[in-house]
C-alpha cells in the first residue's frame, strides 16, 4: 500500500531527491526475459532533466545499476534490486525554505503527519522518485513485448492549447520528435511556446496526458474492486501532480445517452469487435480486445520562481521565493512515467489473469 | 484485489443479481462501536430501487442481516458477516439475452474471461451487488462519527443540466429532499424531468456526482502508491458505470498557471489554514485538514429499453430488445454509494495512519 | 492477514460459536470447476461434532449454503459466499463464565485486546468457527483433483500412544474407518481407550496429525518469504490449539549430520527423484515433486469439566466448572481442518506459481 | 507473499549471493527513532562469517549503507532503502556445480520452477540473503526499543548436545559470550567440540535455537489467520534450513492432559499473571503479557565437503565433492536471524494493534 506498487508483478521504491540514492525491488518479473539494459536507460533518459529549454536545467546523469535478478542477461525470477545514485544536489538551495510551508505543496501534510520532513527538493514527495517507475516500468514493458502489448503515450494538452480526442487522427511516434512529446506537430510548437512564455514569467502550466495501449488481451481486469480502470485510475493518480483519470469518453461522456454511448458488437471476418470505442476498451472492468484509451490530468506545478506568501512551522506569515531549478511544466518528462505505471498495472493484471482457472 | 476492498477495515463482498444472495465480510470494524441498525438499513434504503418515479420499478425488500461480529449492541472487533437475499428476481426477463453480448455491457468480457458467465440480470457485474457496499460503509460511518468525519454526496449534473461547482454555494442538506439528490432545488426539477423524458424513450442518461468530505484531521494519506485521491480514485472507478475521477480543481485546473492554482496557507487565529481549496484538501497525496472534493463521472447505463443489434456467443448478428426493470439514470442511486466507497477509504486511511508514529 | 487466508485463492472467514452463523467468503475459486455440493458436506461431517463417542455430544446439523459463485453447476470465477446457521447453541452454559478468564483459553487476551468478548462458546476463539474452513477447503479439493494433487492427514499420536513416523508403512485409507482416525487399526483402538478414559475424568488430551500430500507437482513455493513450508505452518499454526509444526525429518533431524540427512537424487527411468525423503518434498522452500509430509502438535483442549481456579474481570480469586459439551481431545475432528488448510494453501501457490514466467 | 514480508512493517529484498549486492527497503519504519548505525551494524556483525573458527572462513566486510529515510538521524517514516555489495565472491568455486542438482538443496527445485538458475553459491536460495534480514531486524529492534520489548535467542541444541528447555534457569546474557551462543557455558564447550569433529569430517550438524521475548504488552496477535505465533511461525520458517517451529510446550505437551497442561491465573498484587507458562506467552493467538519462547529447529546444512551423488540436469548420474567456505553448523550464525525476524514480526504486530480500537 505504501510504498509498494502491483500484486504478482510489483514495485517497491525508496529513496529522497537529496539523499544518497533512489531506487526500488522489482519482485514478480517473470523469469527467462532478456534484460536489455540499454533500453532500461533509455527509457530513463525520456524523463531525465534537462534533455531540452523546456525541461529543469537540472543535469543529472540517472545512471541505473541492476544489482540481482539478472543471470546471464536473463531475468531468473527472483527479485531485481536497483539503485540510481543522487550526483547534482544542491541541498543548500532550499536552506530558506527549511521551516516554511511551500502552497500548494506536500510540505504542510508530510511535517504534520510524520513529525519530521526531509525539507530539500521536496523530500520523498518530489518528482524525483519517479526515477524507480521508469526503471520498473522499462522491465514491464520487456516482458509485454512478448505478449505483444504496447504502450504510448503522449501529450495531449498544455494549458489552453490542445489536440483533438481521438488518438486515431494522428501519427504517434511523432510525439516523440517534439520537446514537448505531442502528435500533432504544429500544436507541439504552439505548446512549447506557451511553456517557454510561462517559464520566463517564473510561472508554470497544466496540461492532459493521453495514453493508448495497443495488443491488450481480452480478460485483463480482476472485478468487484479490482477493475482494470479502476487499477489505471490508482496508477495514475500516484505520480505527482495528477489531478484527475478518465477512460473511453470520461466526463465527456456523461451529457450523452445511452443510445449514442454504446459500442455496438459487430462480426468483422470471424472477429467480434466494436466499430467504435466509447468504452476505452474496458467493459465491466475488464479488458475487452480493443485499444485501451485514458487521460490523465496534470496541475501546474507547485514551486514557482516567484515571491509567494505563506506561513512557517511557528505559523508566522512570510514570503520566500524558490530557488533552484524547476520544471515549467511537467508533462513532457511525465510522459514516460505514465507509460511506465500502465505498463507495470498491465503486466501485473496480465499474471493475475493466469489463475481465473486451472 | 479482487472481491476484497481496502488494507486495515477491509470489505470482501459475494452475490449476483440472481443468485440466492448477496452479501460480505467487514473485518477490522473497530471493537466498542455502537451498531445502529436501523442506521445501517436507512443507507440501503437510499440505494434500494423502486424508491422514486425516476428509478426502475423494482420493488425489492433488501433487508440486511448482521451474521457475527456483534455482540450486546457493540462492535467486537471479530468480522461482521451480513447478507441480503434476493427476493424478487425476475430470471425469464434475461432468457432472451442468454447466448448475445449486450453493447457495451460486461457480457462479452467477462464470457471471455471467465468462460461461463451468469447471464440473469447482469450475473457479478450487476449494480446489485453495491448493496453490499452501502452497508460496509454505513458501518463505516458509524466508526467516523467518532472521529468527526462526516461525507456528503450528491448529483451535481444529469446529461447537460449541470449545477455550479463549488459546493460551499449551496446547502448540501437538500440534495436528501430531492428524487435526483441534487442541493439545487430548480436544477433537479429540471433533472428530474429530463430522465423521465430519456425514460419514456427507453433510453439512458450520464451524469456527475460530486462528494465533499468535512472534519478529515491532517495526516491521511500514504505516499508513495497509496497517497489518499489515489485510494479515493480506485474506489470511485470501481463503481459501476464510473469511467473518470478528478479532485480539487482536477480537469479544469489544467488551463490554469500556478499562480492561479496555488493555495495560500495562512495563520486563522491560531490555526494554519488556507483560504482557496483548489487541492481538494489533499497535498502531497494526505489530507491536509481542509474539505476534501472530488467529482466522479457516470456513463449513461448500458441497458436500453429499445431495439439494439449486436452479435451472439456464436457470432452472428441478432437484435434484441432488453426487458426487465431498469434506471434510466444511475446517479440518485448512486449517490450513497460514492459515499458508501468514501465512508469506507476514509475508516482504512485513518486506522493506517495510526502506524506512522509508534 | 486477520480473518483472510490466502493470496490467489482467498478466504475470509466471519462468525461466533453463539452468533445467528458462520460462514465466509471463497475468492479466486478457479472457474468452470464441477461443485460437488454432496462432497463439500461430507468434508463438513468428518468435523461435524457427536459423530462419535470420543466427539462432544453436542448434536448440530452444520448443513452448507452456498449462495454465490455457482451457476449451472459449475464455478463461475466469481466469489463463493457461503454460509452454516448455528442451531444448537445452549449460551446460558456459559454464563457462569461471563466475568472470568479461563485458564490457557482465550478469555483474558481477547478482552484486554479489543475491550469487550461475547463469552458464549469461546466466541470468535471457538473452534466453531473451522467449519469455514472445511467448506472453502473442500472447494480447494474440487479443483485439486483435476491437478492430480490428493491430500490426507490422520491422527498418529494421541497422549503417549504414537504410530510409526514413516507413513508409508501404513494404509492410509484405513484411517477414516475409525473413530480416532488413525491408519493403525490396534494403536487406534488403544487411543480411542485413553481418549474414553481422559474423558470420564473430565481431563483432555493432546497429540499428533500428520499430513501427506501426494501428486504435487514441482515448483510450488515461493522464496524468499512464501516458502512452501512457511505457509503450510502458518496454515497450521492457525489452527485452534496447535503449538508445533515440522516437515520432513522436522525436530528429530536436528540431532543427525548432513551425511545421514541428504536425500540423494536419483534418475529412476528417466525420472529425477531421491530415494529418501527427510526433505518432506520441499527444498528451498518448492516442492520438488517428492510426497509432501509434515506433522503439527495439539495441546490437550484447555476447557477441562472439572473445577479450577481463576480470576474474574475484577482480579478476584475465584473458582469455576465449565458446562457445555466439549471434545476430550480435538484430533479425530481435526484431521479434516488439517486438509482443509492444506489443500487451500496448495491452490493458492498452484495458482501463484503460474505467474512466473509468461 | 514473494520478498516482501510483513503487513505494515515491511521489508522486501534482493539479492543473490554472487551478484553485485544484496539488500532491501524497509517500509513502514515509524517515524521519529534515532537511528544508531552503529548498533545495526554490529547486529550485522554477528551474522558476518568468518567471526570464530566454528563458522566458514569466509572474509566478508558485510558494510551495511542505508539509502533513504533517515534525515538528521531520525527515522522519517519514509523507506529504508540500503544496500550491502558483496565484495569477496568466488564464484570459480561453483563452477563445477553449473549443471548439477546438489543433493538436499535448493537447485532441483529453483531449475525446475524457473527454468533458469544462477547456480553461483546457491544463488538466491544462499543463506547469504539473510543479511538483508539483519538490517531490518536492527532498525525494528530500535523500534522496539522504545516500547519495552527485548528479543534474545540462544542456541540451545547441537546435534544430540541440549540443555535444559525452561530458559529461566539460565543467564541469557552468557550466550553471546562464546563462539556457539549457548548460555550454558559447559554445555556450549561441548557443542563446539561437537562441531569441530564434524567439520574436520567434511559433514555437517544441525540444532535448535531457542528465542526469548520479554515485555511484549497484551494484545498482539490478529485471529482468526494472523495469529501471533503463526506469524512467527512463518517468519522462522522462512529461515534457511529450518524444518520445525514449536512455542510453549510445544511438540512435548501432546503426551500430557489438559489439567497438567493449563496455566492458571492468579492476582498478583493487582497484576492478572499466571505462574506457570505453558501456552508460551500467546493465548487464542494473541499475546497475554508473559514471555514469548519459541523454539526453532535447524537441518544440518545440506552442503558438505566430502564427495556426493547425485545426477545433473541432463538427468545423468555423476559425483561432485563442493569446494567453497562452507559453515558445518548454522546455528550460531541463525541466532541473530531469528531474533531478527521475531522483532520485524512483533513490531508489525505492535503497529497493526493500534487499529484494533479507534
Amino acid at each position: 500500500m505504501r510504498n509498494t506498487f502491483g500484486n504478482i508483478f510489483t514495485l517497491t521504491t525508496f529513496g529522497e531527491s537529496h539523499g544518497p540514492a533512489v531506487g526500488g525491488v522489482v519482485d514478480g518479473m517473470p523469469a527467462g526475459i532478456d534484460i536489455d539494459l540499454d533500453f532500461i536507460q533509455s527509457e530513463l533518459d525520456r524523463r531525465r532533466p534537462g534533455q531540452s529549454a523546456i525541461t529543469t536545467s537540472r543535469k543529472e546523469a540517472d545512471r541505473v545499476e541492476l544489482l540481482s535478478g539478472v543471470f546471464e542477461g536473463k531475468s531468473t525470477g527472483c527479485p531485481i534490486g536497483f539503485v540510481v545514485y543522487n550526483t547534482n544536489q544542491h541541498s543548500q538551495d532550499y536552506e530558506n525554505m527549511r521551516n516554511l510551508f511551500r502552497p500548494s505543496h506536500a510540505d504542510y501534510s508530510y511535517y504534520n503527519k510524520y513529525g519530521v520532513r526531509d525539507h530539500r527538493g521536496g523530500g520523498r514527495s518530489s518528482a524525483r522518485i519517479t526515477i524507480s517507475r521508469c526503471v520498473a516500468g522499462a522491465l514491464a514493458k520487456l516482458a509485454l513485448r512478448h505478449i505483444g502489448i504496447s504502450i504510448q503515450a503522449y501529450t495531449s494538452q498544455v494549458g489552453h492549447i490542445a489536440i483533438g480526442r481521438d488518438y486515431r487522427c494522428y501519427d504517434l511516434a511523432k510525439a516523440e520528435t517534439n520537446a514537448v512529446r505531442c502528435p500533432d506537430m504544429e500544436k507541439a510548437a504552439e505548446m512549447e511556446r506557451l511553456i517557454m512564455e510561462v517559464k520566463s514569467d517564473g510561472d508554470t502550466i497544466g496540461g492532459v496526458i493521453t495514453c493508448v495501449v495497443k495488443g491488450c488481451p481480452v480478460g485483463l481486469g480482476e472485478p468487484e474492486f479490482g477493475k482494470l480502470h479502476a487499477a489505471l485510475g490508482a496508477a495514475m493518480l500516484s505520480i505527482n501532480a495528477v489531478k484527475g483519470f478518465e477512460y473511453g469518453n470520461g466526463f465527456a461522456g456523461v451529457t450523452e445517452r445511452g443510445s449514442q454511448q454504446n459500442d455496438v458488437f459487430v462480426n468483422d471476418g470471424g472477429t467480434v469487435t466494436t466499430l467504435t470505442n466509447r468504452s476505452g476498451g474496458i467493459l465491466g472492468g475488464i479488458s475487452n480486445g480493443q485499444d485501451i484509451c485514458f487521460r490523465v490530468a496534470f496541475k501546474p506545478v507547485a514551486t514557482l520562481l516567484m515571491r509567494q506568501e505563506t506561513v512557517d512551522t511557528e505559523g508566522s506569515h512570510t514570503t520566500f521565493t524558490a530557488r533552484g531549478r524547476h520544471d515549467p511544466c511537467v508533462l513532457p518528462r511525465a510522459v514516460p512515467i505514465v507509460e511506465a505505471m500502465a505498463a507495470m498495472t498491465l503486466l501485473d493484471y496480465y499474471m493475475f489473469n493466469k489463475s481465473v482457472k486451472l
